[in-house]
Order: C-alpha cells, then structure tokens, then sequence
C-alpha cells in the first residue's frame, strides 16, 4: 500500500506551496477542439451548450485529457457564460462565432430582470458533472472548478458576445455607474455560490477567470473590478484553494494578489522568474507558455517547458501550465512534449538554475 | 512679428526632449469615424480606401482634428495596410467588418509573388496628400507620417485579416521560419522605404506601429519582430524622430526603447511615470489615456487628461496623447475636452506634483 500522504493530489501540495516531487501540470482548455475523442463527442452530442449541460457527457471530455496526457488536474468542462444563461440570458454558441447574448443587457429593467440564483438549483448539471467525474479520476489527480470573474460577466452581458472595445460596458460604467454597480453586485452573489457549489460537488480547488479585465488601466481596475472579484471569492475562502487569473493582467498582477486568492496565473507575457521572485511567498506561480506557442514542432514545446522548469528553478508552488488556453489548432502531440517537461523531472532533483529576473514587471 | 523659434512646433520640440511651453497633444485616429464631418466625407467618397487614394480628401481629413481641436500634429489619413496593396495584394474594407485580404500568403510561392516596390512610384497619393495637408497647416502645427511594422503587416498579409490568434502566422513562423523571415525580410525593405518617401514628401516624424507584436511574449518579440523593426526603422535615422508604438506593449517597452526610436508611445496600461522614470532620459515619451475613457463624460476626460500631465510633472519630452486609438463611438466633446488639459497649461508652469512610480513596469 502506499502512504496516504503520497495520494494527495500534487497541485494541492503546490497550491499550499509545499514542496513537490516535480511541479504539477495542467492547461486552460486542455479538454477542448484540438482533441479528436473532443470532437467526437461534440459531433455526438450536437453542439458546445448540449455537451456541456450533460453531466455524462461533460465528465467524459474533462477526464479525456487525464487520460491521454496525465496531466495533475481535470478541470471541469464548462463555459464561463453558462452562469449568465441561468440567470435568464439567453445564450447561443453559433459553430464557428462564439458566444452570442442575443440580447444584451442595456437598460436599468434589464439588469433589475436578472435573476440572483442559485447555481446548485438551476444549474444541478455541473454538480452531477463534478461528481461522475470524481468518480474516474484516481486520489492522485486534482479536481478543479471554476468561474467568470464578475467583470468578465458584465462583459458579455452587456455586450452581448465578444468585443474588443467593450465600448457599451465602458459607457455604462463611466456614465451609470450605480446601474453598473448593481449589475456586478448580483454577478458577484452569483459567482460567488458558483464556487461555494462546485467546491461542495467535489472541486478541489477553484479558477477565477477575468478574461477581460486586462484592458483595463490599473485605476479602473481597482475602482470598477477588483472589489466584486473580491466580493466573489470570499465565499469560498479556508473551503479550497482560489487562483485567479487576468488575460494581459501583466499590469495588474500586484491587485491580483491582493484579492487573496491562494494562487495566481500568469499571462504569457509576465516575466516567471520575476513574478517568482516578487509574489512567490505568498502565493502559489502557475504559468506561462504562450498557448500559440504550442504550434511549435513537439520538440520545440519541450524545449520551452523545460526552459519555464528552470527558470522555476524547484520553487515549491510553481504550477507548470500556458499563460492562457490551449489553440484549437494544436497538435496533440504538442500537449504531450509539454506536460513531458514535468513528468520528466526526477523527484528530488535540484535544478542548477538560479532565478533571475530580466525583466521588471 | 513672432520670433522664428517660436514657430518650430513643439511636438518636434517635445520629439527633442527640450522644454515646451505646455505638453503637446495630439490623439491616434484622431481623423475618424467619430467627427460628422470626416463621416461625411467617406460617404462622399464612397468608401475608406477611395478616400485614403484620394490626395485632396485624405488631406481634409487630415486636415479636420486640427481645425476642430487645434492639437499639435497632423497625421496623415491613410491606413497601415496600403503597403500590403502596393505589393500586390488584394484589399478590402468591407462595412462593418474591417479590413479584409482575401488570398492571404500560405506558401512559399506567395511570399515570392510579393513585389518589394517603392511607395514613391507605387503610393503616389501618399506623397500629394503630405503636400496638400502641409500647406493647409501652420508652422506650428507637426505634420505625421506612419507605417505599420513588419511584424504587424505579416500579421495581416498571413492571416488575411484580423485575428486575435494568429495561428497561421505562428505556424509559418515556428515552423517554416526561412520563409518567414523571406517575408519580413521584404516588408522592412518596403517600411524603411514607405518612411523615407513620407519624409520626403514633408512628414516631420513618423511612427512605426506594431498593433500586434504586443501578443508576443519577449523572447519571441525579440527573435521574430524587433531585428526587422530595426532594419525598417535605419533608412531614416537622423532624417526625422522616429516614435515606435506597440499595442498591449509593456512587456516590451525596454526592447522597443533599443530599437533606437526618439520617443515611444505607451500603451495606456503601461504606468506613466515609471515609464518617464526608467527611459525619459533617452526617448520622449507620448501616452497614455485609456481610448475607451474617452466614453467618460467630458468632465471626467478632462480630469483624466490633466492627472496625466500632473503625472508627467512638467518632464521635456512628453506628449499628451491616448494609449491607443479614438474609438468610433467617442463624443468630439470628449476629445476637445482632452485637448483642453494641454492647451490650459500656462506657459512657464511648474507642476508642483512629483514624479512617482507607483507600478514597476
């Protein structure tokens, strides 16, 4: 039999910043298109919101990657938005489009509309999900749930779907501020018991993504995001572990911190030494490939994980992973040099290479 | 009769880093969709492209901000993807939609096919409306020239338009990276040239935006982007100050600095005076409000304007502008509101405020 302390996942051990035995590996959307078995299932099931309302269906593709790659953590299969269609938006994926919000929320009734729900009532089918996939996953690797941020919500809500700009959400929270700040005081209560909810159903630890929240300066930051993220997470805080991550936050990554979130992942283009050298006695570092550079030859995928392995140089709480999600266009094989780099390290060694910053973030 | 150094415009001044009597301004799309009177002119023209081909309008348009708010500069209405066309490719900017090219280069033979022409034969329109727009300005006023980077323009000449992944780009480049750089190659011959002519045809300063080299992480900003921003920028050295600008570039700003450039426009989520801090020594330094602040009531973007120039504290060389763009959806009132912060400046004035670093960037 093995001890017991052996079968606790090691991306727990690393988001306690304890020292593990190699550092843990996983990737944003490591479930996703560039798997055939993915792609399988997707034609199967008949679209994205089909498969990932299927608690069967959304356990087998978030196990998919486990089994191929052996990565440290499954992440529940699922999409930030879904918490806005059961707070009564509808929502579309049109193949190939993204994400629609057919109707976006522009007017004081249509945010005074949108339900305050409970996710562990309207949305049963991620606590279902959670739990099948717990069931095909051994004690060794890590269960993840995860959430939009608030401001990444009233994104999409306001926009209605992707948008560079933001120029709708700008103008209502520059010029309605008090609507704006009703709208994200419901999106944190709901995000909020979302994370209770998921860590209830077996998550283990939990990812705050603020996709959009990178365009903001670091004023605006503080003044109209920072406080709902924070609002948002102390639900959970002592239930699990919380990383959160800001798309192009390299500006924000101080705030990011400060929200108190155990963890934090790193945008691909943050500097790992620095950000090790400036945060990594407080929080768990996960990062930062740039996903695109998973396009790469797989031996060129291997040569720059083991480059961010050493530029980690063994620091306990380094969690190897991309700075943002997997390309549909990846090679599976590029995955597999990646998550190499980790499983390659033998325990105990010690990797020569001392930190250096070289660039100030 | 006014001394004649007075009449030396103080962007060329600010571009020197010698003191000026207030900080100039001017805004990036400061000709556009935004004023009634430039809308008025495409619908005349029937079309972005026929305008921006057409000298007498592209002159007008030109022309409009400084009429309307009286800033500093002038830069010439064109758009970065003209080279593209002078090569050979096709290019459309279809309503709505954003510049479209609609066979993209995906083999060798396309890179081939590419013609490395010379904009003085090429791009007559570019020149007559330089001369057409010099002599509806005052000495006081700078007039602009610009081009698009080499990285930017494989961007567009791979992808065929825009894209946020770039994956075709990153594959060519990662994977076939001898006809990548054949390719960037090419553009920094025809960058370098498209500079030169501009001067010649009375472009007092010119800038060289790179709008997607910022989604490179530094390693590959410097292996793949900067050697050939280098060579395009050469041809023009000591002829007119160059200012470099990449977009989401803060991670860049010390490599974009050592590309030798007079002066460097920062993206707004790059802190202001740290920047001044770690390279106003040895660039001007132009930035760097949010472009979707400019949403903001005009009160609020005066007060944003003016807690710039506080910030700046009187530094020589810095140039009140935005971090990007005027977005399509600013009120004209918000921009002279901006304008306002410079032109309020009395001549003489010590900001008493300190320079201070609050970020490190």
């Amino acid at each position: 039999m093995s001890e017991p302390g052996s079968e606790s996942p090691i991306l727990l051990q690393a988001l306690r910043r304890q020292p593990t035995p190699r550092p843990p590996v996983w990737l944003m959307r490591q479930a996703g298109r560039y798997l055939p078995e993915y792609q399988a299932v997707r034609r199967a099931a008949g679209g994205f919101l089909a498969m990932a309302r299927d608690p069967a269906l959304a356990a087998e593709v978030t196990l998919q990657p486990v089994r191929r790659f052996g990565v440290d953590a499954a992440i529940l299969f699922s999409d930030i938005l879904l918490p806005l269609a059961a707070m009564g938006m509808e929502l579309r994926f049109d193949e190939g489009h993204g994400p629609v919000l057919p109707s976006p929320l522009r007017s004081a009734a249509d945010i005074e509309a949108l339900a305050v729900v409970d996710p562990a009532e309207t949305m049963p089918y991620v606590g279902e999900a959670l739990r099948l996939t717990r069931a095909g996953l051994t004690p060794a690797t890590a269960l993840l749930g995860f959430c939009g941020a608030p401001f990444t919500l009233a994104c999409y809500a306001v926009e209605g779907g992707g948008s560079s700009a933001h120029a709708a959400l700008r103008s209502l929270m520059y010029r309605e501020t008090a609507l704006f700040e009703k709208l994200m005081d419901k999106l944190a209560l709901v995000v909020g018991r979302h994370l209770q909810y998921q860590i209830a159903s077996g998550a283990q630890a939990v990812v705050l993504f603020d996709t959009w929240a990178g365009g903001l300066a670091r004023d605006d930051y503080l003044r109209y995001a920072a406080p709902w993220s924070r609002r948002a997470l102390a639900p959970v805080a002592g239930l699990a572990p919380r990383i959160g991550f800001i798309r192009d936050g390299t500006h924000l990554l101080d705030d990011l911190v400060d929200l108190g979130v155990e963890g934090v992942a790193l945008d691909w283009r943050t500097d790992l030494p620095a950000a090790i050298a400036r945060h990594g006695g407080r929080v768990a570092i996960q990062g930062n490939m740039d996903p695109s550079a998973l396009l790469c030859r797989p031996d060129d995928v291997l040569a720059r994980a083991r480059a961010l392995v050493a530029a980690a140089a063994g620091h306990p709480g380094y969690i190897l992973s991309l700075g943002h999600g997997v390309p549909k266009e990846t090679d599976p094989a590029a995955v597999a040099a990646f998550v190499q780099a980790s499983h390659e390290v033998a325990p105990g060694t010690v990797i020569a290479q001392p930190l250096r910053g070289s660039t100030p973030i």
